[in-house]
């Protein structure tokens, strides 16, 4: 291997990749990162068998070839070199990446990398979808998916392809849930190839092509990956491998509540403010905020008083204007979780639909029929 | 107690008291804020019984009075209220502080601020320092003080005024130690009153007044509080009080050098820079740097070339002009130490003075004689 890049150039790349490779790992190799020239490229690697990402940028390349390297201590020594060309090549015999960069010249230990895990090369046009409509989509679900492994099903997003979309447009649907609250999300995919598709991504590994998609301008490919039980994303940079998670994902269209005895529309700023303002006094009651819901007196607002209470601090209570239809209703929320949603959805006002304090709520952005969640409610 | 106040206004308050409050205390009432209405301002203070800060800020009060409350939540309650006027009022038969703010309306619970540390006022004059260069001074000392408390009076900082300065100025002499490098700084100050004056001012004392001090613009006044071991800062909107450290500060002038057989001369930045790159394979080997110092031929300029090698990662070096004047040498630092006086230092151009590679190396701002620092090398 023979190639110079730019320093920023190199940076950039070793930190995209690197947010695959685990800081400690029982395969030391893993902590590695995969280097590899190609003509006209520099592609660089890193997984930790579950997630891969492999990005690549423009390189001047006069031998092509491969080494794998410790990620960390590479990128935090690329990051202090001055922003000149940097120049690389490999010493086969001992396996040492040599670095020189204007005077600084370097010898680091790397290995072959045949014993890096085969990355292997995606395929096929897949689902072509939108990167910002599809970014933010993955802010909107993935929060709602669990955290803990207990029921390693709900730590995953599932991704189908719905039938008979109306007009002929494909729709895929993703949904998220925790066991206390559910997202679901529809979008248009920009170009679909044919047959069913269902498959459940890691929350995580969303999250991450969710970063990379911040700037993207191109359509993003999305593809599952025949019988290797993975899904891949082509991004124009930037690949994203990952396995997928096995098992039936819950009837979550079953949970989604059919109608509602009182409705609240409010602004979402003014109430997600409110939330953090009182969350610091929820926080010895399992975050526990009471909402005190009124309709208004004939035609006019109605009225939704928060309150949270400590029994060490004290408490605070804030009273909203809203519009309130139906009937009056006492409800408690775990407020983490309406902090949640709302800072994930977008637009001025937000929906609340309920029916009594022991039933699921559906929240919906007004004006974006895209987007529904659902969250329980606490015991007052 | 009856006060308004801006949002703004006492969020800054409280996060400038905060600095001194503990998370956890042995006494509840110290993670608490002492809130003291007087008329025209409202003064907000924390106290860790070392150090305290008192602040104060213009407020409407209509009626005195004070109360202590749980500093953190306070804050990131205050913290998270619209930008509005807040209406504070205390409630005395149940020491409860009600806040009110646009339509928030909180009870929070308080103690009886006879039971917080008194908190004296400072009175006198004492030394008046220009706030900027103060604040340079105790970034380019504090840093060498001692973080453990194995020897406490080196996690202190010494300050003195020398006596007979030419001119009949006063000059103020800062110097702190950790027994493998010394920074000492003259500072005039622009009044003194009469007599000695040598006090020993926790090193993280002064790092709290130098984060007061950005954007100060009027002149500081340092002043020891006799008989109470104590030295006071009064600034334009706060005082530091603090107690000192007792004992006897080492003879630091016997500790630096007098002489040298090898003066390198070289740009502060790119050995800065250097230094940042080469830490990363100096971590397995005690953070040394090696460096090889070599005079220029006749009238060339001479070279520092700096080393650092990881037996796990492989090794680095580069090679930087300088002006070197006297011997050829090879010495190694702890490239830390390195890092950290060059970070504290301003300046272009930076001067180490060596004479063998035991012996301590004395480190100058050129065209700064104000500044002196001594470090000890490493064995090779």
């Amino acid at each position: 291997m023979n190639v110079t890049i730019a320093q920023s150039t190199f940076e950039r790349a070793l930190s995209v990749a690197s947010r695959a490779i685990p800081s400690r790992a029982t395969l030391p190799t893993l902590t590695h990162v995969w280097l590899q020239a190609e003509p006209g490229r520099l592609k660089v690697a890193g997984t930790d068998l579950n997630l891969a990402i492999i990005t690549w940028e423009e390189a001047l390349v006069s031998e092509p070839g491969g080494i794998t390297v410790p990620a960390k201590p590479l990128a935090e020594f690329i990051g202090a070199l001055p922003d000149e060309p940097v120049h690389l090549r490999v010493h086969r015999e001992t396996w040492t990446l040599q670095i020189v960069c204007g005077s600084y010249e370097t010898a680091m230990k790397g290995l072959d990398p045949e014993e890096y895990p085969i990355l292997p090369d995606i395929e096929g046009d897949g689902f072509a979808l939108d990167p910002e409509d599809f970014r933010q989509a993955i802010d909107q679900v993935t929060f709602a998916a669990a955290t803990d492994e207990t029921r390693p099903i709900l730590t995953g997003v599932l991704i189908r392809r719905e039938e008979g979309a109306a007009g002929g447009a494909t729709v895929l649907t993703m949904a998220a849930a925790d066991g206390y609250r559910l997202s679901v999300k529809t979008l248009p995919a920009l170009r679909a190839p044919e047959g069913a598709f269902s498959v459940i991504v890691p929350a995580s590994t969303l999250e991450e092509v969710g970063r990379l998609l911040k700037g993207e301008t191109e359509p993003v490919s999305m593809m599952a990956l025949r019988g290797r039980n993975q899904v891949g994303f082509r991004l124009s940079r930037a690949v994203v491998l990952s396995q997928l998670i096995e098992g039936q994902f819950p009837d979550f269209q079953a949970i989604i509540p059919k109608r509602w005895e009182t409705r609240v529309e409010i602004s979402r700023e003014a109430l997600l403010k409110a939330c953090k303002a009182l969350s610091v006094f929820a926080r010895e009651t399992s975050n526990a905020v009471r909402l005190v819901i009124t309709p208004g007196e004939r035609d006019q607002l109605g009225q939704v008083l928060l309150q949270s209470r400590s029994p060490e601090k004290g408490e605070t209570r804030v009273a909203m204007d809203a519009l309130v239809e139906g009937n009056r209703l006492e409800i408690a929320f775990n407020v983490r979780f309406l902090m949640d949603v709302l800072e994930a959805i977008e637009g001025d006002r937000v929906a609340f639909e309920m029916t009594t304090p022991q039933s699921p709520v559906k929240v919906l952005p007004v004006g974006d029929p895209s987007f529904v969640h659902v969250v329980m409610p606490m015991f007052l």
